[in-house]
């Protein structure tokens, strides 16, 4: 048996998700470069209806790449995946409120559970990086900034709640090129919902995101928002369903589909 | 008061909207050029989820572009429409047979209806005008062709049911062009599912299409195929819900949006 020299950018999503399962808990950005990274949330089937129709209704920060079928554990998106186990940590919920980030899931999982699995902005970090543009997040080793918005969603029956946005700080010559290269992947978010000041989305200090890390700019950065997928987390705090289960945000499920499934060319 | 003379292609939408609403029943291919027409289908809500979760695994042949609560008559893609009498030509379904094709419906509506709107290839149609390719069908004065394949759609719940597809007749040295174009649209079908052979689809005769009209080509055309918004009603004869409404094939719902809010640039 050899010793494993994991290159997090370079490893495979199966390895990726086989070291997660055995307990490997960090953010996902960098990882397994050219594949899609997926955000997870899974309801009881009672509340599948309200969370697609939800998804349906705000495409910008929830396009939905797969829902499974009530108590199913697997995903089209990913041979071999364990949706209890292989992301690096989870957030369960109960009534609205967090109850614990654990590391895998079995436990508490239940057989009326659906899982939607919702386009990752991570995905479109890889052809961002290579038109040249630096990920500030991943060279300072830290989780992508993110923050809820005063930006309402639709609501669609018992689901509303706010927009989130993930933040990334781009170079101000590279804005146009960052807004181009996502717009050509609308199932990841697409192109940023703003460019700029902050407080037009309502977010008073980008020092102090709601999930993830402060991330710090360099000279002459622009912040470059986009719809995130931690949107349904926001709703699951504003809607109290029962029970839910999430990824924690920027811990995200690595699926084996390329980037380019996703990119309109 | 003045005759109206309308010529259909410079139609607003609302205008088209209310002369279908006063009965004019006829293919709306050509229809407000530059608007977004739409297939329409309305299930009880007890299958809302199932077609839903269906458009959802399916997104090639059912871009979802709006879902209504149970019982309305509305959309948020136009202003001042009826469901129930701005199509020129509707279906009703009863056990998964076809129980007429009235030019309204409003007799027929339940309280329970959830309405889901789903992208149409016309709305490529513009682009590809504008980009010299030749409309046969329209030219021709008559409805797209439209045919069952033997690709079995991913199943959801009760629903289940063959992928339909449009076909468009292109002159071989502008197909690169139409595939070009209408991929930047992945809400309206998005690029064409085949190119060439029909049996490739399992389609016997072009000749004999199963919804729409047959189209005559001109030498040197090769036929074109795009995922096609009629996939839910094949969908619904072979699931048999006990009542749905539909449009009826090429007789379309056009909305206010632009086709442009659906265009990746």
């Amino acid at each position: 048996m050899t010793t494993m020299n994991l290159a997090p950018q370079s490893a495979h999503p199966r390895q990726a998700r086989t070291v997660f399962r055995g307990g490997l808990a960090v953010p996902t950005s960098g990882w397994s470069a050219g594949y899609t990274q997926l955000n997870m949330i899974s309801v009881p089937a009672d509340w599948a209806y309200d969370v697609l129709l939800f998804c349906q209704r705000n495409p910008k920060p929830c396009p939905v790449l797969d829902v499974t079928d009530p108590g199913s554990t697997t995903t089209a998106l990913a041979s071999e995946a364990d949706l209890r186990t292989d992301i690096p940590r989870y957030r369960v919920w109960r009534d609205g409120h967090l109850d614990g980030e654990p590391a895998e899931v079995v436990e508490v999982w239940r057989d009326d559970l659906v899982t939607f699995l919702i386009g990752c902005s991570f995905t479109f970090e890889s052809p961002l990086v290579e038109a040249g543009i630096p990920l500030r997040h991943v060279d300072q080793g830290r989780n992508v900034s993110m923050y809820r918005t005063d930006i309402e969603c639709r609501p669609a029956g018992r689901m509303h709640g706010p927009m989130v946005v993930s933040m990334r700080y781009v170079p101000e010559d590279l804005v146009d090129t960052a807004v181009r290269l996502s717009a050509r992947m609308p199932a990841v978010h697409g192109a940023p919902v703003h460019v700029g000041d902050p407080a037009a989305l309502g977010i008073a200090d980008l020092a102090a995101p709601d999930y993830g890390d402060a991330v710090a700019p360099a000279p002459g950065d622009v912040p470059v928002f986009w719809a995130c997928g931690v949107t349904p987390q926001a709703a699951l705090l504003a809607s109290r369903p029962p029970f839910a289960i999430t990824h924690a945000p920027g811990y995200m499920f690595i699926s084996d589909v390329p980037d380019s499934e996703y990119l309109i060319q």
